[in-house]
């Protein structure tokens, strides 16, 4: 990006010209495909709506994100998207209200008054899946499975998937006790992965020293699947509710492992983000020279609960703009170049070849050059046998 | 829409929901392919521009139908995007550089803060196209061919095209040297299409007889084709530039017919609308039964300039939530419901009727029906012979 264009478009609000735009399209079209095949039926959330339904139930930090407009219609004040998941939420509990499970897809733009601090951009492309109603192990693996899949379409490779249950350490802070402020002093001190700030909160809060060394012990608790053993271990005297959590994340990583053994897996039962949102599995995926993730997921249950209907709910999302950069395009050289001249046969026989799925460029009066430009490999000529196509070079050294 | 939808929703901020979604997912993809076998390139612009560059050289229709933000890292105005043409234009002039003709198309999420008049929603899928670089007649006819071939595409049948050029009243203006003042007094009383103020207007500004009469005769200049014959009397003492204009929309008239004569097309030489913005033809496409036109183009040269490069460009745009509208669609049935159970090849039936193209979708354990509402008309069947497919009510009756 030059200075000028810095000065042009505001920061992380970009641009997608061709052949990227035409990447994302197609890969749009196979990830909606995918999810289609899997049942789920595309919605197309609005792009604004009123901040009280767009922000009920969600965190501060969605709030912080989120554009405020004012309704010149209304005077109420709207908000522009900036996660598609809660709106999604509120179009299964109020606008479809269908009994039992739910599949639903999307993909669409989304703006944020922020740039993530992982992520670059503040106008994110968001595609996704949810699946509601349904509180059950096989839903929380299929979200799973359809994600790595989507990432397989995408062609990532070397896929690391985080896997995690927010029931383990939520349940050791309900064991404990902690009010407000200390879940907040814990929760920085586990972010910061600091053993000191730990120490500190642990001494403070946790009177109980089981209890105690369960939360000493969490900082440690990150790496491959051994993880899981070494969190038996840890947890085997923890409240029944740690050790329920901590089964379904063993149930999870089996399940989608059986089914993915090529992917790494990796636990950290230390981490925190999307605490405040999830109520189950919580899940990242990575690939090697991105830092950020590519999806993300889990289970969010109860988001509809303000209207009127508290379901079950567990999905994944992606950046289209971010997955579509893994695999860059190269511009197409497939294209026919046709003269500009109104000769006899000539709409037809370009009629014809675009009905066959050839691209077909017509020059503009005077235009002598640019078939190379316009991504053309043969143009029309016209011979004996009417109009035929001949190699691009051939015909223009003619 | 029910009260309580209204009150969950801004006015014209619509969702979509299934099927509708995925008409407007079939029909975007429809449309798209079309412009890339004429071949113009996918481009997506940013939903959120600065707002100097996103206003420059539009006029204040656009900037009243902008929302405003403003930008928390650079402390400047940003406009959310009403119109994509002008952003195209931007990334033709400034982003692409390109010489010759360049032909681009984009569909995409614009908002608007106030309902247009003719338009209900606030929320239009924009989707369009733009020649860039040629000022030529063949670019003109392009582009109305790929206008009538997008409206044919999206199902629309018993076409109206009306068809203009702004080249007939702006010399006509010039000619009589129209100050800003009389100019706006002329264009409010032809859009009255009131015969009493235009006289009004002729009288006080208009002190040649012969161009007093051209300025009378243009209220009564609208009907079918006939129109063009009955402008050539009327003008046949006007400036040649006059002449010119009505020339180019014969030619166009003559070129477009040849190809579309199962159009019924329509000329209003009073008609203003897009006056300010466009430089040569204009058109707008109606089908019966819908007050507002389906498809709306036009030459509006020059748009560049504020980007460094004056360029040719015509194109038009159209809504796609408009156009899907018009063939609703039914929900399919033709998925294949498959049991919860984790039974040996299961897994493997599924997948082999994926990759065949069918829509599988998997029960939730212990869900005992939602066959029908996900769509399915079969379901896989353990049998002797491995997994078959039986038609779903055999099998639910069983």
């Amino acid at each position: 990006m030059t200075i000028a264009d810095r000065w042009l478009l505001p920061d992380g609000m970009d641009e997608v010209l061709p052949p990227q735009a035409s990447r994302m399209e197609e890969l749009r079209r196979a990830l909606l495909d995918l999810y289609h095949l899997w049942g789920y039926d595309q919605v197309m959330p609005p792009p604004v709506e009123f901040l009280d339904s767009l922000l009920t139930g969600t965190g501060t930090d969605l709030d912080l994100q989120t554009f405020k407009l004012t309704d010149q219609l209304s005077g109420r004040m709207m908000g522009v998207s900036a996660d598609v998941t809660p709106q999604v939420a509120r179009m299964d509990a109020h606008s479809l209200k269908r009994e039992g499970p739910v599949r639903l897809c999307y993909c669409t733009n989304v703006l944020r008054a922020k740039a993530d601090q992982h992520q670059g951009g503040r106008s994110p492309v968001q595609v996704g899946v949810e699946l509601f109603g349904h509180a059950s192990l096989a839903a929380d693996l299929e979200i799973l499975l359809l994600a790595l899949e989507s990432l397989d379409v995408a062609g990532a490779h070397e896929i690391h998937l985080a896997l995690g249950h927010v029931g383990i350490y939520r349940n050791l802070v309900q064991a404990a006790d902690l009010n407000q402020d200390a879940q907040e002093a814990f929760s920085a001190a586990l972010a910061l992965k600091s053993p000191g700030q730990l120490e500190e909160q642990v001494t403070r809060h946790v009177s109980d020293p089981a209890l105690a060394d369960m939360f000493r012990a969490l900082e440690e608790l990150h790496g491959g699947p051994e993880v899981l053993e070494r969190a038996r271990e840890v947890f085997a005297e923890a409240p029944q509710a740690v050790n329920d959590a901590l089964d379904k994340l063993c149930d999870l990583y089996r399940g989608v492992s059986a089914e993915h053994p090529e992917v790494a897996y990796y636990f950290d039962l230390s981490e925190l983000r999307g605490y405040q949102y999830h109520t189950g599995m919580m899940f990242a995926a990575y690939v090697p020279g991105y830092g950020q993730a590519l999806a993300k997921g889990g289970r969010y249950d109860d988001t509809g609960r303000a209207f009127g209907r508290a379901r079950p709910a567990t999905g994944f999302s992606m950046d289209l703009k971010v997955l579509a950069s893994l695999a860059p395009k190269e511009p197409a050289k497939d294209a026919v170049w046709a003269p500009a001249e109104d000769a006899e046969g000539l709409s037809e026989a370009i009629q014809a070849l675009r009905a066959q799925g050839r691209r077909v460029v017509r020059a503009l009066p005077g235009q002598r050059t640019g078939a190379e430009q316009h991504g053309c490999c043969e143009r029309l000529v016209s011979t004996k046998q009417g109009w035929t196509l001949a190699p691009l070079d051939e015909a223009e050294s003619a």
